[in-house]
Parts: structure tokens; sequence; C-alpha cells
């Protein structure tokens, strides 16, 4: 990772991603930083630890704290909040179509577009037609959802996981720069600053 | 609660009540708002959802990214970190003992203080000699520490247990304003917010 450089850990079903994602690129251009994505999946992740469900659901006091937590933190934001029907969504077609779309110019705006269906609208993201809205609004080709069962993008993500796991990332969204772990929504600044410091001093070059 | 008032439950043996517990009324009274503490045990809360060890211990990715973010937070409060040999810290004796200062002017120097030599230099607070200390520190009566085996303070404390249940509060540090919750060192200031907000738009008086 070249130095002025933060990566962007996101998993589509994970709530505390939304906001992270819609504001993390241009949080980091204001601050003279290149953003580089990272959709992975934490399903993996979390049932390597023994978990089959999101820990909102398997502790519901702290699933309950969490949409109230999100209503104030995207109310404060100006962002719409709707949790999905089904909770945590199946996010394996959103993320290997963002995987297709690794470099490309469109991965972005696709990534904000799935957010702001599944959390702003309340969308289930597992459906195709959903993907396919959130690709023609991001200006992707229409092709991605095909190519994204293919098996490069499959190799690709499941690669991901296994350096996400590699890094000690253990949840959604994570912000790395250089060796730096930061999780967490609320961590998007500190992060920032963290790439800020260690570009002027030259660290990680 | 009055309008005004943020409550501020802390857990001895939670890291990240620490940089809470030492900045949180400092900062609530910075904004003309009262602190009032709320010592409770996290223990009970746990095993009722059957964790019998920390969660930094039972998934050891998180744990190590936990220690390296109290190293960055604690650096940039300017606070000393250092993890206690034995984590969690059985704490029960300084949550009684800070339980018999409810209401007391040493109390909130007595937590600080307990915390400031559990985390800030890394000893064990279960040792009498070190809850003895950190009373003195505060000027507390030296008896407080006998007293809290006394029936009285026992019973306070399981009863405050069983409010931050009923409370939905399942981690520390947590902050109550009115009805509302924010859990993390990192909300302070989204509870404090919301405490002046409140307060100027007179509700919950």
């Amino acid at each position: 990772m070249s130095a002025g450089t933060i990566e962007a850990w996101v998993e589509f079903a994970s709530t505390y991603s939304y906001p992270a994602a819609m504001r993390a690129e241009r949080a980091a251009e204001a601050a003279g930083l290149r953003l580089v994505w990272r959709p992975f999946l934490l399903g993996p992740i979390f049932a390597a630890q023994g978990w089959s469900d999101s820990p909102f659901n398997i502790h519901p006091a702290k699933g309950r704290y969490m949409i109230r937590d999100l209503e104030r933190v995207c109310a404060q934001l100006g962002l719409p909040f709707k949790m999905p029907a089904r909770f945590p969504a199946h996010s394996l077609l959103a993320a290997r179509v963002a995987t297709v779309g690794d470099g490309a110019p469109w991965q972005g705006a696709f990534i904000r577009a799935v957010f702001a269906k599944g959390f702003g609208e309340g969308r289930d993201i597992a459906e195709r037609g959903v993907i396919a809205e959130a690709l023609a609004w991001a200006g992707g080709p229409a092709d991605a959802v095909d190519r994204a069962t293919g098996a490069e993008p499959k190799a690709a993500l499941r690669n991901r996981v296994e350096e996400a796991v590699a890094h000690g990332i253990f949840g959604a969204p994570s912000f790395r720069v250089g060796t730096e772990l930061f999780w967490g929504h609320d961590r998007l600044e500190a992060a920032i600053d963290w790439a800020r410091q260690t570009r002027s001093d030259g660290v990680g070059r």
C-alpha cells in the first residue's frame, strides 16, 4: 500500500458499513488521500468463530441499540435509514459484482448504490434486479452481474476474505492505513488522520 | 433523570471505560451538564448471554485490535496505558466501593483513580491494597473498603445490574440521557450533544 492510501473494507450486509461507504471516498479525497475499496464477506469470518448469524441477532439488546444508534448517526449525516426485512442480507452477489469492479471507475458509485438500496430504502440486495439497478445507477457494465458468477471474481473474493483474516480484520467497516487497522464507522476520521500523518512523516513510502 | 444530566455506566474491568471515565466528568461540566456515575458489573450480563470471559479474550483478533486501538486513543488523550496482567480484572470490590460512594463528593475521583491504577499502571484492582490507595487518593473514607462488603452496597450493586439490563445496557462504557442510550467511549460526545439538545428543547423536564 502506498503512502496516502486508505483501504476501506466494507461488507454489504453490515449496517455500519452503510454510513461509512456513503462518505468515505469524499472524506478521503477532501484530505488529499486515495481510497481503495475492499468489498469482502464477514460471513466466513463469523462462521470461523462459531457464529451462524449476525451478532446483532444473537444479542437482541445489542441489535436494538444498533438500530437506534444508526437512526441517530444517519440523521446527523442526512442519510435515509431503513432496515431491510431480511437481516443480515445475503451479500454474496453484491460482493462479487463489486469485486468485478476492482480498479474500475464505477466501483465506488456501485458500492454506494448497493448500500443506499439496502439500508437507505430497505430493499433486498440478494435480488439480481436490485443489483442490476445499482449497476445501472453507477454507470457500470450491464454484464457485470453475469460475469460476477465466473471463476475469477469468485476466487478473487475468496482470496480477499483470506487477506482480511491475515490482516486481523474481524468486523466491518474496517480501514487500513499501512499496517494500522481501524474498525468501525466512527474510526474513519482516525484512519484519515493516521494516513495524513504517515504521509507527511514519509513513513510507508 | 432530570434534564441536563448524563448517566455514565462504567465497569472497572472494561478497557474502553478507562478513557471514558478519565474525561467524562470534565467534558460534561464543560458543557454545563451534570454527570451521574453508575458503576456496574458486566460479568452477570455477559454470563446471561453465555459468555464466561471477555469477548476480547474469546475473539483474539478483536482483542489484539482493541489493545492497539486503546494505545492510539490513550496516546491522543495523553493518558498512559498499560494492560493489566490479568484481564479481565476482578472488578467486584472496586464496584462495591464505588457504590458506597454514590452521591459522595469522592466518588468521581475514586472511579478515576481505580481506572488509572488498572489501565494506566496495569495494576491488579482486585487487590484490597490497590483499592485502599485509590480511596486515599480520592479523599474517601478509609473504612469504605470494609463497608463495601456489607449487605447494603451488595444489594445496591445487584439492583444496579438489573437496572442496566432493564435499560438495554449490554456493554461499557454506556451513557444514558433520558431514555437514549449511547455505547462506547467514542459516543461520549454524542451523549453530551444529545443532553444539550434535549435540555434546550425542554424535553425531559
